[in-house]
């Protein structure tokens, strides 16, 4: 295991109802002037802006809002966002929504307190200070709720790039498993396949003597395996949703990936699937990860065969990713590039933006290192 | 899943040679006078004070020293420090040593701003306020390090309580599994049972539908059947030391145990072993777990052959019982009240000191509420 810090400071309020407390936590972080940000009319419809805008009135907190964050938010609402807090004064950003929301609420709470371009933090600036960020979550998907992680899409090039800081880690996140059960179907199954993508991102290590997070990795995995499928047969089975959420949200806090090396190539190699065709991250990711991984295996066969057994209770290594893919397409979810509105003749754009966009040189690294060819060739597998 | 709120703001630093973080850790949360709390001679000797101190010499901040905080650690020596502290204006408390160390340093930070007697917080009243605590862990056992949980034995009656607050859980938590390696292998022991009783006692639930919990706690029971025998074996292995470290943190920070009920009958009636027979903690609990499983085993016979199938690898849920047992006898952890210095005649004096003493009201509840003869037919069977 290697050296380490762990540090978690987001207050996690749990259960039916807990929207009702986000007046109480925005006043209790220091909250006097808030901006509630927020991405469809979804949350307008169900009522759950309004209970939220209640809970402030109830504490007599100002608000401004603004709402419009799309799947794979874009700078541009950013930007937006900074001009009207600091014309307004709003000292708190509340995310209301899933993973979008919350990440263009972080973009905005950095940018307002920062001097340059908040691009700048997706070019590798660490966030070391922002606006507090409170969220109501309302999709079991990014983890967003509990990482000090922002991942944004810039307009011109549409280039898709991660931030990180301690900055940006909220402090408080409500989560209510009922707030999801309204999501459709294939918006559940690409939250499920994000959460399950982090795990094994955390999963794929150089590192040796990892037993305590192999494990805690497996009971998280085998998790979403046994309750998955009961939300896409019932979406109102609260049980699961709970346990879903849950175990979203202990995935990406990083409780289970400390000490150990991990890979997020995945998520490279899907971020300009989503980047170029809009579709959405979880989508991508299922199509992304079993080529990754097949690809990938040889390097180290015992970790694959070793997920292979303890999760999806097969021999190889082989077996295990094959039986991961088929239960993400039972879930509902797409195997193919063309199911994600992907062409062939793509694949070069793809690896050129992959592989230089933004600085990088000619490699993406983790698990193993890759070059053009690699990823040409992972692109290529997805057909 | 029941609803509930998880916050764990300690910032834990972890791996080798991170005492020398010590002062700067200490800074960062505020801290300009420290009180350095210990227990015996190890930590001297073994010259980690000398480090710890370095590091707050480092950064020039001025400290004062309490050592001879003695296992189960006693009321006495709490009114001493709040004294001292008082008296030299510390505003910040060191714990350096194993849980003992913590939990008496909790309590004097607890103490030293708080009107009363700190004896009111072991009755009942939560810890709201107190001076800020940091820690260098020596043992792998109470979790004390990641908990806003301390226990204390009171002197006259040896009455030994616990009392909660966020107040007293601490800012930062430094890991050096390398401070471990020294521990004789009945201390290291007694740390591995601790940390499964921390874990069987959130497994022990009524409550329905909590997936993901259950899974985490088997994952940390795992990792400490596979472990706990290696640095036994070997107590030079780093490696099964850094395991066992952070699987006996995770175990008590809650993130495993939230959304159920929980026990905490087998910790409760083992207080009074250790406080009449001054034994072990973890020796203590090695001896009533089993008696305690047994005899509440048919109240949720499905959950605990869970556990046997899941953990022990073995069917029925008496033989994941006998399984546990034997394990913990086979890292050289006693089986008998006789063991721990304990005699059948004294079986009325712990049952009444158990059911009645500090304001009880004849009964302890958790898992299954037990009346006197139940404790008493425990106790019997431990001979």
């Amino acid at each position: 295991m290697e050296n380490f810090t762990f540090y978690s400071p987001t207050k996690f309020v749990f259960g039916k109802g807990m929207e009702a407390e986000a007046g109480k936590l925005v006043k209790a972080f220091g909250g006097s002037k808030v901006l509630i940000h927020y991405g469809g009319g979804s949350v307008v419809r169900s009522g759950l802006l309004d209970r939220v805008k209640a809970s402030l009135d109830s504490e007599g907190i100002p608000y401004v809002e603004l709402g419009g964050v799309k799947p794979n938010p874009r700078s541009g609402l950013v930007y937006e966002g900074i001009e009207l807090c600091k014309k307004e004064g709003v000292d708190f950003v509340l995310a209301v929504g899933g993973g979008s929301s919350i990440d263009s609420s972080k973009a905005i709470a950095a940018g307002v307190v920062y001097d340059g371009d908040f691009w700048d933090f997706y070019c590798g600036k660490p966030i070391e200070k922002a606006l507090p960020v409170g969220t109501v979550l309302t999709i079991a998907a990014a983890g967003s709720e509990g990482s000090g992680d922002s991942v944004i899409t810039k307009e011109e090039g549409m280039f898709k790039r991660g931030a990180s800081g301690e900055g940006i880690r909220p402090k408080f996140s409500i989560l209510n498993p009922e707030l999801t059960q309204t999501l459709p179907p294939y918006q559940t199954a690409c939250g499920i396949t994000d959460i399950m993508a982090h795990l094994y991102e955390r999963y794929l290590t150089n590192s040796k003597d990892v037993e305590v997070t192999d494990r805690l990795i497996e009971a998280l995995l085998i998790t979403m395996k046994n309750e998955g499928p009961k939300v896409i047969a019932d979406p109102n089975d609260y049980q699961a949703r709970a346990n879903i959420m849950w175990a979203g949200t202990m995935a990406h806090t990083n409780s289970c990936g400390v000490g150990r090396s991990q890979d997020w190539n995945s998520h490279n190699i899907e971020h300009e699937l989503s980047a170029l065709y809009d579709c959405a991250h979880g989508a991508g990711l299922a199509v992304t990860m079993p080529a990754v991984f097949k690809y990938v295996m040889n390097h180290d066969v015992a970790r694959f065969t070793q997920v292979a057994n303890r999760v999806w209770g097969v021999e190889t290594a082989e077996e295990g990713i094959e039986a991961f893919k088929q239960f993400l397409v039972s879930i509902g979810m797409p195997s193919t590039l063309g199911e994600l509105g992907g062409k062939e003749e793509d694949i070069p754009t793809l690896v050129k933006n992959l592989c230089y966009g933004d600085g990088r040189d000619g490699t993406i690294s983790g698990f193993v290192t890759l070059n053009e060819e690699d990823c040409t060739k992972i692109y290529q597998a997805m057909i």
